[in-house]
C-alpha cells in the first residue's frame, strides 16, 4: 500500500477509474470497443492468457497489511513478465497486453495505478504497450492478462521439437524466486546471507525478467535458410515441471547433471544441498527458458547469453532422471506431481 | 447446475481439469506455452477483453440455488457472446478466443464442462475456436475472456467516425434482455404475455446474438474502392450509452425519435409506454450494434439486414436528445449518468 491519500475505486466510479487507467495506455489505441494492432507482415499471431488473484498469486494486504509480501508495484510487474515469459518460450516478440480487472469497490485507486506503474516498468524494455482492457467489480482482486505477440511461423520455439541427442540448456539460475519469497514470509530466516545475496534473492521474486533478450540470440543461431530447431518452454512451473513436459510432448527423455542445474550461489551458505536442490527444481516462477536444441547450436548460444548453463541431454525413452556425479548417489526419476499444482 | 454426479475442480487437480477443458480446444493450436494464430494477410488484429464475475454477470447458485438465474451454459454463451459483439463493433471477423478462469475448489467440474459447451454453442456460426487460457484457484468464479479478431484497415468501424447528417440506426430491438432478465428473476410478473413472448424476452437475456452477420452486409455497401465509413459500438451498456459515446468521441450530437426507438412487441401488452422506453434506452446487454452512416447508405443496409431500425440523426453540437412526436411532450436530454455503471 501507498501511503499517499487516495479515493477507493468507488468513489470514483466506472468511468472515473476508466479514466485514470487509460493514461497508462497509449491513445491512439484504446477508446474503442477492442484494440487495433498491427501485426508484422508475414509474422502469426502468438496468444497467451494469465490469471492472478489476490491471495494466491499475491495479496493486496487491505484485510492484514503486515502479511502482505507483494507491493502493487511488483505484482503488476509479476503479472507482465509471466506473459511476456510465455511470449518469449514461443519465440515471438510481444506486440501488446489488455489487463481485465476484477476489483473490490473499497480498493485505493492508487493500488491500481501502482500496480499499472510496476506492469508498465516491467514492458518498457520491450517497448510493449497496454491496449486495452476491462474493468468490473469483484469481491476478490483479479488481474486477467492476455498478451499477444508475433513470431515468424519458421522461427517457432515448441515444446515438442526437441531430439535425442539435444542439450537441454536453462537460461538463469533456478530457485531464487522461492527463496526470496521464503525470506519475505520469513525475515528471520537466511541470516548468514549477505545484504546484496539478500537483496539479489528478493528481487528475483519481485521483479523477474522475461528472457526475451535469449529471442534474438537464438534466431542468430539459424541465419537465414538455416532451418530452425529448437524446443522450449518457461520455467515459471519449475526447472523440473519444464524438462518433463518437454520431454512429454516431444516423446523424449533426458538425462539431467545433478552438479550443472544452474542453483543461486547465495545459496551455498544457506542451505543444505537437498534443499537447495528442492528449491531449484520445483520452486517455480524463476521464469527463465528451458531450450533443448543440438549441442554444438548450445555451445554457440552460451557465447551470448553468458549466464546460460547446459544441464543436461535428451535421450530415447520417457523418463527424466536426475544423475550425480557421486556413483554411490542413486539416480532420482523426476515426477509430474511432485511439480507446483493448483487446487492442491 | 446438471444434475449429473461430477466430481469437483479440487478432486481434478489442476492437470486433470485442463486435460478435460483442453477438449474443447482445437488440439492443433493448444498445448504450448500460447496459442499460435494466423492473421489473414493486410489486416489488422483486434484484441478485446472481458471479465465476467460470478455474482455479478451470473449466478454459479453454489451457495442458494434457487436463486440463480443463469444456467452454466448460458453464463459461457454470454461471456463469448460479449466478445464477439466488442470484434463486430470494430468491424472484425473472429480469430478466436482465449478463457482466463479463476475457479473455486469446490466447483464441480461438470459446471464448467456446460460453461465451455455454451462458449461453443456461441461460437461455432463463426467458427471461432477456444485457442488456449488459463486456470487458477479463486474464491469466486471468474471468466476472463480475450477474444481477436482481424480486419481490413479500411473497414475498421470506429465510434468516433460519425459525421452531421449521418443516420443513426440500430440492428434490432432494445430492452428485451433486461425484460428477460426480470421475468427470470421475478416469474409472477408479466401474467399478460404470452408463452412465446416471455420466451423471446428470456432467450434475449441469456442467448444474445452478436451482429457478426452485419460485418459483410455493411461491407457490401462500399465496393472495391469507395471509402468506407461507418461510425459505430455494441449496446452491450445500453442504447443511451451507445449514442452518448459515439457522439462524445466524433464530437458531435444526436437527435433520437422517441417514436422510433425499436422496443419488443412483447412490451406493449405488459408495460407502460414510460417503462418500456427506460428498459430500452438504458436495459443494456443487448448486443446489437449502433451505427453511424450516411443516410443513403442506411436505407440500403435495411434491405440486408429487416431488423434494422433508423432511430435518428447526427446533429452539430455535443447533447443527445431524445425528441417526441408529440409536441406537447418536452424533448429529453439524454445523461451519461443514467447508464449502467459497476460500482456504484
Amino acid at each position: 500500500m501507498t501511503d499517499r491519500p487516495s479515493p477507493t475505486v468507488r468513489d470514483l466510479g466506472e468511468q472515473g477509474l476508466l479514466e485514470r487507467l487509460l493514461r497508462f495506455c497509449p491513445a491512439q489505441v484504446v477508446g474503442d470497443d477492442a484494440a487495433l494492432v498491427q501485426v508484422p507482415e508475414g509474422r502469426s499471431l502468438v496468444v497467451t492468457e494469465d490469471v492472478l488473484v489476490d491471495g494466491v498469486h499475491f495479496s493486496i494486504g487491505l484485510a492484514s497489511p503486515d502479511l502482505h509480501t507483494t507491493s502493487p508495484q511488483d505484482a503488476g510487474w509479476r503479472a507482465a513478465a509471466a506473459n511476456l515469459s510465455d511470449l518469449a518460450a514461443m519465440g515471438a516478440s510481444p506486440l501488446g497486453i489488455t489487463v481485465g480487472l476484477g476489483i473490490p469497490g473499497d480498493l485505493p485507486v492508487a493500488w491500481l495505478e501502482d500496480m499499472y506503474q510496476g506492469m508498465l516498468a516491467c514492458l518498457a524494455p520491450s517497448n510493449t504497450p497496454i491496449v486495452g482492457g476491462d474493468i468490473c467489480r469483484s469481491p476478490v482482486l483479479t488481474v486477467a492478462i492476455a498478451a499477444f505477440g508475433a513470431v515468424s511461423p519458421q522461427r517457432v520455439i515448441r515444446r515438442s521439437a526437441a531430439q535425442v541427442g539435444d542439450a537441454i540448456v536453462a537460461t538463469g539460475v533456478h530457485g531464487a524466486s522461492r527463496a526470496g519469497l521464503e525470506l519475505l514470509l520469513h525475515p528471520a530466516r537466511g541470516a548468514a546471507l549477505s545484504e546484496s545475496d539478500r537483496q539479489f534473492l528478493i528481487h528475483a521474486h519481485q521483479r523477474p525478467t522475461p528472457r526475451l533478450d535469449a529471442i534474438p540470440s537464438l534466431a542468430a543461431l539459424f541465419p537465414d535458410g538455416a532451418p530452425f530447431r529448437v524446443a522450449g518452454m518457461d520455467s515459471s512451473d519449475g526447472l523440473a515441471d519444464a524438462a518433463l513436459q518437454l520431454c512429454e510432448a516431444s516423446q523424449v527423455g533426458a538425462v539431467l547433471a545433478r552438479s550443472r542445474i544452474p542453483i543461486p550461489v547465495a545459496f551455498n551458505s544457506w542451505l543444505s544441498s537437498s534443499q537447495a536442490m528442492d528449491w531449484a527444481l520445483y520452486g517455480g516462477e524463476d521464469f527463465e527458458l528451458v531450450l533443448c536444441l543440438p549441442k554444438a547450436k548450445a555451445e554457440a548460444l552460451k557465447t551470448q547469453l553468458p549466464e546460460l548453463h547446459v544441464i543436461g541431454e535428451i535421450v530415447a525413452g520417457n523418463n527424466v532422471w536426475l544423475q550425480s556425479d557421486d556413483p554411490t548417489v542413486e539416480t532420482e526419476l523426476l515426477q509430474r506431481d511432485r511439480s507446483f499444482q493448483h487446487f492442491s
